[in-house]
């Protein structure tokens, strides 16, 4: 259905077409924007392999350059001309993302994104990640979005003006990533297995609305999982819910439980079959209540660092 | 003297035979290696321009390159196959960066890379980045390397064997930057106008070595630099000095102190003209010494964020 790039195949003038600068453009009758990223040294951890960060800045990258090559970008990070006009933007609700395989440096990821409608008043945004050489799935992910006064900090409805913006770029097709709405216990600094205090947004933290980027929660959550499992074992998805914003002057401190019936500090949960971890991100300062929660899940890496298959 | 591309001059099958896929090539009669980066949203920060840590990415990410494309990229990481067999790595010693223009989000940059000889036992690496549409000099930056042994930890000779391999390489030019030995006085915490403790490396810092990357060490060092200054200022240059390695289990402190004959946490030290700090990075525990010192010198931001001309 979605069709594979085959470079090899083409002359070196198609290629040029396509997207010398790396930039992007629209393909598939205009619904699907498709750029290329190639992993860079400093893009790839300890592993040799990208980050979960590294895939998700992509993601961030390509819907900002889809809005922007449709012409839809106003003064905004992602907002159009009447989103702006009515002093709108668009906020993360939830965000999930199921990672087959990590690439390496040098390696070239075809990164295809696409917007669909979401219940009344929200969009959905999916993506869809391809080894470029072999055409192979490496990671699906799909998001869910709305719109929040920039004044009130409201959620607002899409007024007329902006679907009429953006409608017609929806897709009518499934999420690549079914709706994972499993219900979590709720998850306390007297309950949680592993607590990481005194995390502190960076100035380079922040982007352009002087907020923490959406990216940088997932590096929190992963203080504070357990070590063993973030050396033994290799982040297979995720599902993160956003709550509330989180701005410079915040403290925050991160919380996660092994989810199952094992004892979370011993060895012996890890021996075999993956894991599945609950998080949450609190303010210990600077504000109250919930950041982000949701649930990670875990593969185990093989002897050399490379995952080996789902059990 | 350095070629600039005109791209709008350029037939589209002339900029593909350049460099499509954004992974670069080596120009120059062989002996510059030059790739593309288009600045990427999350590259960018409140200010809407590019990180210091983005641009010293992509030095670190061409100096890989230009070894890989050489032919010369042996097992480790920017290491020569002769240097694999002898157990020998390259060091950073010294990194001196002068930012004329920091690029944003979508602008491109192509940087020049080259290398040449320094002392007996050193090499030098020169970047020299542009502005792609314009062909501005926006960036410079020149750093001495030393081979250390992988086993005794010590640093070494060149070998005969590595010095084949690499010295045709070598342009007999000068430094893009002055070598900056200016002394400084010692940083201790007693003397130090600010200081930020208990900076850890998360596991994302780590490169495949198990050692925190080169880059991450500005990240640290502008963590105890006043806030008046990195909000109201921009950083135009920085002479880093690498003492020592720092790993996983590190827990650093960064101190900063203002040059000058002002008072340090007035407000009417950062009034007019620049300034002028003096850091260093030390162990708190997992370790002893500095780690990274150096300086950096800041211009004032014009009211809209953008530079103004240097006082």
């Amino acid at each position: 259905q979605w069709m594979m790039l085959d470079w090899k195949t083409k002359r070196p003038d198609m290629l040029a077409d396509l997207d010398p600068f790396g930039l992007g453009r629209i393909v598939q009758d205009g619904l699907v924007f498709r750029q290329n990223f190639s992993i860079r040294s400093y893009e790839i951890g300890a592993d040799r392999t990208a980050s979960i960060e590294t895939l998700m800045n992509h993601l961030q990258e390509t819907a900002l350059n889809h809005v922007k090559t449709a012409g839809l970008l106003g003064d905004g990070f992602g907002s159009t001309p009447e989103m702006c006009k009515k002093n709108l933007f668009w906020v993360v609700t939830k965000m999930q993302v199921m990672v087959d395989r990590y690439p390496t440096w040098g390696d070239v990821v075809q990164v295809d994104t696409w917007v669909a409608r979401s219940g009344k008043n929200g969009m959905r945004r999916d993506w869809l990640l391809r080894d470029c050489k072999t055409g192979e799935v490496v990671t699906r992910a799909s998001s869910n979005w709305v719109m929040m006064n920039k004044e009130t900090r409201r959620l607002s409805k899409i007024p007329d003006e902006v679907r009429a913006e953006i409608e017609h770029y929806f897709v009518d097709a499934p999420p690549v990533v079914d709706d994972d709405s499993r219900k979590l216990p709720k998850l306390e600094d007297t309950t949680a297995d592993y607590v990481r205090n005194g995390l502190t947004p960076r100035w380079s933290d922040l982007d352009v609305n002087q907020h923490v980027n959406n990216v940088k929660y997932i590096g929190w959550i992963l203080e504070s999982a357990p070590q063993q499992v973030v050396e033994k074992y290799e982040l297979a998805g995720l599902t993160l819910e956003y709550r509330r914003e989180c701005r410079k002057d915040s403290v925050l401190k991160s919380l996660t439980s092994v989810l199952g019936d094992g004892i979370a500090d011993s060895d012996s949960d890890f021996d075999s079959g993956g894991v599945d971890c609950q998080h949450v991100l609190l303010f210990e300062s600077g504000g109250e209540g919930e950041i982000v929660k949701g649930r990670t899940a875990w593969r185990p890496k093989d002897k050399d660092g490379v995952r080996s298959s789902i059990a």
